[in-house]
């Protein structure tokens, strides 16, 4: 009987998922191939299979359906991927009915209309013109998140991204971060290190080659993924064995292969889900800390070591002969490395960019919270600015203007980004317990004892446990950031915290 | 009262049409742009949007939507945008609701289970482990024949293409038209003609280049198409404003600019429907024969005019300077319409094109019809060949098993092709009638009057009237095969019929 009636929501979840999938598919062509001119019916396409979607999660007959496999649910074991597919199909839904269209409707509109505003806003260093959108957006986002039992508002908008975590706790580990990051930061910053050999010039097709060539040592299956240039990179799948990278190839400097190894590793955790979930709600990664802590390990764990470009970099003197001819291994692995407080965080360093995050995370609660008024947010941008990153903002556009994510009311997104850098080197440090000579098989581009590691402890399970549930089964424990500023105080040859 | 509930139909469709065009745009990425490790989970999603899709149109709310808007369309002019919605939904709802699920699904399965054995057989030149599947297939489309209330069985699958159109006008046309055709091409392939120039290499990078040169005289809006290279060429569009074009470049022989140009035809159509009717079922080509005439029409009545290559050639001379170096304009201008009796459909020129299609059509019927059996078709097939074309087919491969349609089921569509043929010199004649100086025009590179007309007479109209409609519309009467064969006597210098 149970099982009958779980094949049926097995059937009915690979509909809706399929659905989703197709969405997913039409964004990636809106971003990669999209001919400008069909932006306009794009965007009511994606609307239309977002509301479908929508539609087929809060139908009564899936409520029926979960209420039904109660019984069957509890006889199972809670690790099982039945168990897992009911409990976290009952959690989506649930989430899902208790936010009133019409709010949904206004996020949406909302967004949709500060976005240009901002963007002329930035163009013209103009706060004043996107002050009442951000107000309007907050406003909305105080709403929805009322809409929930949270024990703190911003708990309901960090749990779009990070299921079940809570603000208190980030809070927590964030100040410990900010705490450790500052000293370090502020030494690391005053070593001279030369890295002009990172900028220059770099011709499009040796920058493709040389991201081919990185990215074919991260064990994709054959024939199972592509990478294409955008504008600001991002990876998604369709399905594990159709995976999307993309990536850019700016002509003067050398960030494009960080990109590439970034989305590598965000892509390895969706190709690597157990093809069993396969067009299900659990196949995919399970957050966006959890998704960031991957890309991160392999843009800077892996992709800032000497042993990975002890094999790679001479890759790189072939294809860049007029940057790097005459600039040793050790000299080009100071240059990834040099630490040098910025006002883009986009393009911050591995130890600053925390910074970056830590400050929205701060001024995200005090808008929810109304302690900082939208009006006053530059001025505290600007003086945290200066307190932990010691750098002065000339304005708003290189300012509080510079991300995308408040015009589009996206609040509690941010956190993940920092976690995703003190979970990587949380989970690092379990790989080199259990893989003591790691970075031997690094140097010669062998990253098979680490993506075993990965794909069995980590990525098969997809989306089946909670972050913390997830983080408890492959670290033993929770959040931390004594690893992260431990590995950047090694690395940079600041004291120990 | 009414006005509301038309606006409910209007946003109803727009949200299944945003549907299938996703599908769509899964579809395209599929033969584009996918890792052929994506094909299983791609098919699977293509499945679920075409039953999501098919469960609106069927829905019991449409449908009384439709019945309590009965007075609403009598009301109205035929030929407004809005009877003509409420129109071509009922049919193509009433269409939908005659076929039962199941013979629907036993279809797919079918197809699916054909297409591997037909790819096999075809390799082994083995038609007896084909002809199992082909029974099967004829079997489920006789089956499919039976949900309708049709004149004779055929009618109800080239209904599936040509709406309301009947196999008997069809019969006759082709009949004519074989019998006009035959002497033509006996006559026109004694002609000692060298086409060597055709064949040898033709660098990719400079086949881009020289497609791109042409259909940038099109006269497609900026930013509105691309072109991708593929295995079979064909055209789509995702919104008037997003048109994809497929296109190949193979090495050894010049026929990609032919690809190139068909396929634009097809995309101008789709181009250039009335934005009015954007996101509604009516937002495309009426037809497949109406669809198929543009795209002959601009790769033969354009594509293969002295006066096109007047001003395109030197541009070929330049981008392939060692096959046409000392090759004269009228020369290749022979060259590319060499006629000469072949053994495969796709590779024929356009005189002895639509004999390779009335056999297949009258194969079809006859297959329908029971009159000849699966297992006789080869032996059918072959003295065809030789009757209409002069040619002796060698074996299966080069014969029955060539192409792909009959292993997926589908049977009626192989008419529309020559249908297409027909009906282009019928509209060229049209234009010429009203733009007497059109080849002038063409001679500068200049379709600027050819396409205005077009958009003017049939293109901005969709699908809002059916294809005998259309062509009533569009050139005052019905199917007439003398235009085509006119046109082919004159211009291959064989006897007027």
């Amino acid at each position: 009987m149970s099982d009958a009636r779980y094949d049926e929501l097995r059937e009915r979840l690979a509909e809706t998922w399929d659905l989703a999938k197709l969405g997913a598919i039409a964004a990636w062509d809106q971003q990669t191939m999209m001919p400008a001119a069909g932006g306009a019916v794009r965007a009511q396409q994606l609307a239309t299979i977002s509301k479908v979607v929508h539609e087929q999660i809060v139908s009564e007959e899936l409520g029926e359906l979960l209420e039904e496999l109660r019984p069957y649910e509890e006889s199972l074991d809670h690790d099982s991927d039945e168990a897992s597919l009911i409990r976290v199909t009952r959690r989506d839904r649930d989430k899902e009915l208790r936010v009133p269209g019409e709010l949904r409707e206004a996020q949406a509109r909302a967004g949709a209309e500060a976005f240009p505003v901002w963007v002329e806003a930035r163009r013209t260093d103009d706060f004043e013109l996107f002050r009442p959108h951000l107000e309007r957006n907050v406003e909305l986002r105080r709403e929805y998140a009322a809409c929930f039992d949270a024990d703190e508002p911003y708990d309901a908008l960090l749990d779009d991204f990070e299921q079940g975590m809570k603000t208190a706790e980030v809070r927590e580990v964030f100040a410990q971060l900010r705490d450790g990051l500052v000293p370090i930061v502020a030494e690391a910053s005053e070593q001279e290190i030369d890295d002009s050999c990172l900028r220059g010039h770099f011709p499009v097709e040796a920058q493709r080659e040389m991201q081919k060539l990185l990215l074919s040592r991260f064990g994709f299956g054959e024939d199972t993924w592509r990478i294409d240039p955008v504008a600001h990179p991002f990876a998604t799948s369709f399905a594990t064995s159709d995976i999307r990278m993309t990536t850019y190839y700016p002509e003067h400097e050398m960030r494009g292969v960080f990109a590439a190894m970034h989305e590598g590793g965000h892509a390895l955790y969706e190709h690597n889900v157990d093809p069993a979930l396969e067009r299900t709600p659990l196949c995919r990664g399970t957050s966006l800390a959890l998704h960031e802590s991957q890309s991160r390990m392999f843009e800077n764990l892996i992709g800032r070591s000497i042993e990975w470009w002890s094999w790679a970099y001479p890759e790189m003197q072939r294809l860049f002969p007029d940057q790097f001819r005459g600039v040793e291994l050790e000299e080009f692995h100071r240059a990834i490395n040099k630490v040098q407080p910025s006002l883009i965080r986009i393009e911050a360093d591995e130890a600053t960019y925390s910074l970056h995050i830590i400050l929205r995370f701060e001024l995200e609660q005090e808008l929810i919270a109304g302690t900082v008024a939208p009006a006053d947010v530059p001025g505290v941008w600007n003086e945290r600015m200066k307190r932990y990153l010691g750098v002065d903002v000339p304005d708003d556009a290189h300012g509080v203007l510079q991300d995308v994510h408040w015009s589009r009311g996206t609040i509690g997104y941010f956190p993940t980004y920092a976690l995703g850098n003190v979970i990587s080197v949380q989970i690092w440090e379990k790989v080199l317990d259990d893989v003591p000579d790691l970075m031997e098989y690094v140097a010669r581009g062998d990253l098979t004892p680490l993506t075993d590691w990965l794909r069995e402890k980590l990525w098969r399970h997809g989306r089946k446990f909670t972050p913390q549930e997830t983080l408890e089964r492959v670290v033993g424990g929770g959040l931390d950031s004594g690893p992260y500023l431990r590995y950047l105080s090694g690395k940079l040859g600041a004291p120990t915290v």
